[in-house]
This record gives structure tokens, sequence and C-alpha cells, in this order.
């Protein structure tokens, strides 16, 4: 806070509360936050329903301001920003806080004021202890897992749907919770990196992309593998071929001290050399810990060095709009002296189900 | 827009974009929103990846602006500022939107001179047509058979965890998704009315609080019920029925026209005269729809008139420290001459199972 020029931190619930204090509880539409000013010690701000939760917090934070339901915050903040000396100064504010709270913050702090506090929080998320690395291992494991779930229910007539139920089922089964909304895109679909499971069936000679993940205790797993149902075109296997090798020449690059920039262009190089440069539309790779996306970005332009303790997905694809898509997912850890992949080797040719 | 002097509102991911699109897709860390100007066509801002789906969006939006990873997204809205001639205009952002695009947003307009497009979008989204009322009513239907799921799991010796994955694996199992994260809450842990499940196990004498939600086709469900493990003990068969008899006090006065303060005075008048005002320490009901709370608030001061369409719990409670905590919640949808309930009944005493 001190080299960012901050007075002050307010932390929303989510990922950097919970990284914090050791304890999250989503307030949706209702202000709960935790103000860390530089000189003071922290307190949580919490609407009735969250006080008793906030005050058992595990970082024994002792101060819990309680505003309730019909009163609203605005007073109790206003009173807080004059005792805490905050009107005028420099607050940073997690990037995850709505507008619904940061437009008010700001009329009642001092307009314009507010600053993000995003690096200041992700560079203490960014290097995982051994706690988190383990945390992540188990994510992964559990995703790993699940994947074999999907896989299963790859077959002619089932949908994208029953596919991404199956993998769902399998992650509640187990405990786990989901890290992002499933992905299952069949054929022309798996050339929308995002697409959403609908009632497409699958079917004989469909490439089928699953990208899932499950998040135990608190820490995300996040895979992507293709499928083909019966043998693949000749084309789907070429594109395949070409990803995996682009992956594992990022792959090969990851140790401390490799700029990201440089491992996103490691497999850009060979998707570009391929002829597809133009359609692998996106970054290399995200961070992941408490959240499915977080720092270090893998991208062109982040000039960041990797660190011990940072985990990131490797994940290039290619989109052929119309025909197919294929995107070769895994999460590595980068340890003192190279890598660890913590999820199973991704196949060496598509994986043929049904 | 007009009324509330906006010249543009742009709105990001979520019950917002969906409603106003009949499409939307998490853009996570990356800006993807959509631009509605006062006087021109409305148009998307979308990262590369989500570019081919936000063109096959069902409102026919043909406009859709992409920026790439590589080059990030303040170009491109440094850009449309200029051409759309919103630089220092009055601009309304969704209170969805994140700190990370909203301080940065302010940068590139015109400090200070977002204002909340909150109450535009709300009063769109609070009056539910036929079809909303139909999905809505699905996943009421799901959310009731799943908290039969939860009741069947709730057995002395079995944790709060397992409770909630049995709910949870019957909202899926049906193709639902969850409304909000299950709360499973025994004994003492009732108290909190926002407990997230443990492995606090259930034991014999228990009172339990379930309050869980399945969402179908984008809608939510949402109710509270008790569960007791053996016969419960008289003082939680007395606040159980003051609970009750508060609910019922508030859905009797629900018909158009009535003010959402006094539907919440009907509830908190019943719990007062027990004397237990002070443990009722929280809002009667919220809105419900597209987003598990919406407007309109139940709540103290909120003098807004209901009309037609508008959908709500009421789900007063009790919460006693240390002890148990009792809230029964269903939700209603207000009609032309009264009130239609959604769910089942509440039952008349407390469910006892195990």
């Amino acid at each position: 806070m001190i080299d960012a020029g901050l007075d002050a931190v307010i932390v929303t619930p989510g990922a950097n509360m919970r990284y914090l204090t050791g304890f999250s509880e989503a307030g949706y539409e209702r202000l709960f936050c935790l103000i860390a000013p530089l000189d003071r010690e922290p307190l949580f701000v919490a609407p009735s329903v969250n006080v008793d939760q906030a005050r058992r917090n595990p970082a024994g934070i002792a101060d819990v301001r309680e505003w309730n339901d019909a009163a609203g915050w605005h007073g109790l903040v206003e009173a807080l920003a004059g005792e805490l000396e905050l009107t005028g100064g420099q607050v940073g504010v997690d990037d995850d806080m709505a507008a619904r709270f940061v437009l008010p913050l700001q009329n009642i702090l001092a307009d314009g004021f507010l600053r993000s506090a995003g690096t200041v929080l992700s560079d203490l998320r960014s290097r995982k202890d051994r706690a988190e690395l383990d945390a992540l291992q188990r994510a992964a494991s559990l995703t790993d897992r699940a994947y074999l779930a999907g896989r299963a229910a790859c077959r002619a007539g089932a949908s994208e749907r029953d596919v991404a139920a199956a993998i769902e089922a399998a992650i509640v089964r187990e405990g786990g919770a989901l890290s992002f909304e499933t992905i299952v895109a069949a054929g022309e679909n798996s050339a929308l990196p995002h697409h959403s499971p609908g009632g497409r069936k699958l079917a004989e000679g469909d490439v089928v992309t699953l990208d899932l993940g499950a998040r135990v205790d608190g820490y995300c797993g996040d895979i992507t593998r293709i499928v083909a149902i019966g043998q693949p075109g000749e084309d789907a296997a070429r594109v395949y071929e070409i990803v995996l090798r682009a992956h594992r020449a990022a792959l090969s690059l990851v140790r401390p001290g490799v700029a990201a920039e440089a491992v996103d262009a490691a497999a850009r190089k060979v998707i570009e050399e391929a002829g597809y440069g133009d359609r692998f539309i996106h970054r290399t790779g995200h961070g992941i810990g408490l959240d499915d996306h977080e720092q270090p970005n893998i991208v062109a332009g982040n000039e960041h060095l990797l660190r011990p303790g940072e985990c990131f997905s490797i994940e290039p694809g290619i989109y052929l709009p119309g025909r197919f898509g294929i995107r070769l997912e895994n999460i590595v850890a980068v340890t003192e002296s190279g890598v660890r992949v913590v999820n199973a080797p991704i196949p060496e040719r598509i994986d043929v189900a049904g």
C-alpha cells in the first residue's frame, strides 16, 4: 500500500476478502466489505444478516460495524470516512467491487478519488504458498476426474447439456463447486471459445470441446480437452497436433525469471508458422487460484517475470468458424527451478469416444 | 433514459444484458458490454473470444466492436466515446459493472460523470410478462422438488454439506443451475441467516434451515424451510409459529397499489408483538427474477407501490444467537387483483425428519 500510495484499501466479498481474512460471504446487493487503512487496524462493514459470521473471521478482526436494511449503509460509511480520515485520501478499491458501491462511495468520500487496488492485492495473491498449492492440486485432480465423467457421457445422440450435467454431477458428488460455467461445444460450436452448452446433439464425426473446472477449498481447477465422436477428420487431427505442439512450446519455456509474454509468444509462434495465427484469438493463459482468472496473464505485452509459486493456464487454441475449434489447456505451477504440471497429461491424439 | 437524463447506458454481462438482448455471456475480467445510446442503435463491445457469440444475439444487434487480448480494450472505447459523442455526457452504468471497468471508463469518458443506470433497468425488469412468470414458476417448482431431496438427506449423522450436496444434485439432475450458494445451517448455525454449509453433523433435537434455489431458463427460485431432527423443542415450535404468522400477515396484504414498506411492516408487527423485534434482523423480502435479489425490496422506507407482474420473496425470520433461527420463505407474484404464491405451501408445523 505504501508503494502504491494508498491510504486505505476496501475489499469486497470474494477472493480478496477470503485471501486476506480467511473468510468471505457473498454480500450480493448489500454493502459488505473489509476496510484496511494503512495506519490502523482493519475492520468490517457488514449488514446485520452477516454480522455474526463476520465476527468469527479466522483473521481475528474484532471491529465489525453493523448496518441494517431499514437504515441502509450510507450513513455508517459517511461516519467511518470521517473517523478513519479517508475523505479526500487515496483509497484503493477491489477490482471486483460493483458499480452499485463504487459510485456512491465516490460521492461519500470525494469525487473521483477512488483508485484500483488491483495490483496491491494481485501481487500478494499470485505467489501461492504450500497450502494453496495443495488446494490447487486437489482442485486439479477433481477436475481431471470430472473430465473422465464428461468423456464417458460423450456419445452420438447425447446433447451438449447432457455432457455438462455429467461433468457437474461428478464435481458436486465429490463435494466440489464449479470454478466457472462448464463449456461443452460440439462440432461447429467448438469454434466459439466460450460457447454455452445447449441442446445440440453430438453426432458421428464431431469434435467436442470440454472446458471445465472444479473448485476445492476455494481454489480453482480449469482444463480443456477435445473428444471426437468416432474417428475425427484429418483436418481436426492436424489442427490438434499443431495446438499440442504450441502448448508444449509454451510449457517448455516456463521457469522463474521468464517473461509472461515470452510464454505467450512461444505458443503463438508455432500456430503462426502453421498458418493459423489469425485463428488463435486469445492470450495463451491466465493466472489461477481463488479466482479462475487472476494474475499473471500470459499475454503479449506482459513483461512480468514469472516467480516461484505462480500458477496459470496454458491454453492455446485454433478456431475455424463454422467448422470446429481445438483448445488444449492444463494448469501449471512455477517451481524454484522450473515448472510442475498439476493436471493429467494431454493425450497425444484426439480422444475418441462414442 | 429520457426521464433519467441519460445519454447512454452501458450494460455488463448478467441479468441486464440477458434481459435486453436475450443473450449474455460472462466476460469475467475482459470488458464485454452493450452500449445503448439514446439516439443511436445499440452495439456490443466484445473481446475476440466472445465476438462470434455476440453476433448471434437474439435481439439482432448487428454492430459488434472487437478488441483482442494483445491490444486491450482502452483504445477501442476511447475511439467509441468520440464516435458516439459520449465524452462529458451523462452515461449510466449497470449496477453490476465491476470497478475494474468503472474506474478506467471514468478516466476515458471524463472524471466523475458516470451514474447508476440501476433504476432505468430495474424498472423494466421488475414487472414480469407471461413468459417470465412461466420460467419463474418452473424454477419455483424445481426448487420445491430439490427441497424434498434435501429434506430426505436430513438425518442424524449427516453433515450440513451432505444435505447441500443432495439439494444441488437434485437441481443439476433436472438441468437446473443454482440461484445462489445453498444454505444448510444446523442447530446454533441456523441463527446465522447466511451460514455456509460445513462439516457440522445434524443431531437429534436440531433445527435445520434449508435455503435453496434452482435457476431455470435464467429465472431464479428461492425458498427457506425448517426441518427438525426428531421432535423439536418447545421454543423452536413456538418461534416457528410466530414466524409463520408473520409470513401470512405479510402475504395477506399483497396486491397492486400496496406499498412495499407496508408488507414489511405487517410481518414486523407480528414479530415485534411477540417480543422478538430486535431478532428479525433483515428486510421481509427481495424482488426476484433473472437475479435472485432484484427490485422491489420489501423493506422499511420503500414507498414503491406494488404492480402486477412484480415477484418477490416473503421471508421473515427470528434469530437467537447460539441457539437457533427460524426463517420461512416463499416467492409470490403480484397479480391484477391480488397475489399468487408460486411455491408449495409452508408446513403448519416444523417438518420432522430423521
